[in-house]
């Protein structure tokens, strides 16, 4: 995105998203760092977890504390999955810095029979929120179809999620529209 | 090891493991094949999936069916672990083959703290079974105590683990010596 | 670089770089593409070659034909060097496309006692250029001083490209100012 | 190959080769430290330079001093090239051993068409000697025959070597058989 429009989208959107290409977009994350939005960095399909946290300073030192860490998958020599889930990040992450911590198992996995496991997963290494992809009707999606759940899918992994969530001794709320993500207003 | 203490180490183990570092010594495959123990198999730290499948293939098509495969970490650009859990593997590999699918989280992160909540993920994800590095004083372990649980905390892990097994529709037994990796006789 | 400063930029520069980082910054590689200067274009490092091509694409879809691609290490494993120089990469982006294709030793080892073996191997691997960090003192540079050739050095490795561009049919231009990268006007 | 057969085939062969996969197959490691005979090591495809390096030791340690350290690519997320070329693994290799130190083009690009720059590439940067496939009708060739050359590409190849071996203080003997390997009695 050009720097530019970070005020415009700001005016309109209830949170803005970094995507991992431009996780070292400094002048990005300046902008950004001046929003009032919360922020949702995702992490350089390449980045150490020293530089995923030295970008999210960039953000939080132009007076923006409200950065979301999220860990998108890595770019490793395996090919079964479009991005290995580096799920030890999770635990890392959460030793580390006091920002939460969410994975987007659609994005680590790049195929939605593997997004259940993984989105479970991830809860249970202790993530403080999940970004899933869900679409009525996956085969006509514009994009990503291929990794979007359909909504009984859906369903079920919240119930998963939910006791897994009690399991390591957290909650997901209830009554939201959307209760895992929490970017939407209730 | 070498080749021909096989027949030897089989006489009074109950089981064999093969180290990633032998994943491709096909000698050793051969001969673990023809011996009548379960054979843990362990990915090697480079080894595609495929790769990882195909050198099962070597154990299984010497007339020894009992092969478990065990994910244990693979090497990436991250250094803030030792390896890289590729937890995807865990539900890629149980697409892909009827045989059992561990996980060592004791190597696949090398560092005690991020043990438990490995292990939790790797059960959520659908593992068969785990493989935990447990020593009551790790300080002076002769080796690998940096990634060794205290019993305590071991035993906070099984009951977390028994919790989301359940929740995935599984269940560890309860009674037995070594509850978690099953390779000790009842 | 912030994507509205590039026609500032272009008023003063003789050429654009884009700097690693941002090899996926599309609107900066659609701002560079419609400047009238040639565009250095670093590889992302964790880039494919594929995507170091679809990235030069946005530069010569909007009108700008000078792309030059610059291959300057890639994230890997290995950490006795800071990246790990694709030297395959010069042979298969020669076979792949029109577009020059140089190598950046400087960054590709990170230390200046190998930069002038890869700078050579570059040239014998069928580099159209190179560009060599340089400086007269580089205990005092304020940046990248560890990897960066004393004149003298410089000048004994210019001589050694131009034998070795002789030997694989190039050659390797006389009298300019800056011979190898070709960046500074005659 | 089965460790118990290393003194047959010390019998009968001038040269020991181990194995990328057994790089750390340390049983043979040893039993190759009691020959006489020299033995060249490649590199492990994820193996560190300093893991490659403790490897030879193991030779050494035994009492063969005559190790061969030998580059033959890592694995890396690049698929362009079945291995990643480490072409800085040749100057580092040089500055922290004795050892000689060869490249292997065939098996780090796995493609004929890119084996002549790339063993340019390994002269030019330090290496003592390559280890390059040829066939005279590849397309029939039992295996590798993707990355072997035909015999006039290989006296054309070993032209450019030894014109790029001058350049760099160096001499490729001529009149032997096999001039480039080296692994064969005078």
């Amino acid at each position: 995105m050009a720097t530019e429009l970070v005020p415009v989208v700001a005016k309109y959107a209830d949170m803005l998203q970094i995507g991992a290409r431009n996780m070292q977009n400094f002048a990005l994350l300046h902008a950004a760092g001046e929003s009032q939005l919360p922020v949702l960095l995702k992490r350089g399909m390449s980045a150490t977890i020293e530089e995923f946290l030295m970008a999210a300073e960039y953000i939080l030192s132009h007076g923006n504390r409200r950065a979301i860490l999220c860990e998108r998958g890595i770019r490793t020599f395996e090919t079964a999955t479009r991005n290995t889930t580096d799920i030890n990040a999770i635990p890392v992450l959460k030793s580390l810095t006091h920002l939460p911590v969410f994975l987007d198992p659609s994005h680590s996995t790049g195929c939605w029979q593997y997004v259940s496991p993984i989105a479970r997963a991830g809860i249970a290494a202790g993530a403080d929120g999940l970004i899933i992809e869900v679409h009525i009707d996956p085969a006509v999606a514009l994009s990503d179809g291929a990794q979007s759940l359909k909504p009984e899918k859906f369903a079920e992994l919240v119930h998963q999620v939910r006791a897994i969530a009690e399991v390591v001794g957290r909650q997901v709320p209830v009554g939201k529209k959307a209760p895992v993500n929490g970017s939407v207003k209730g």
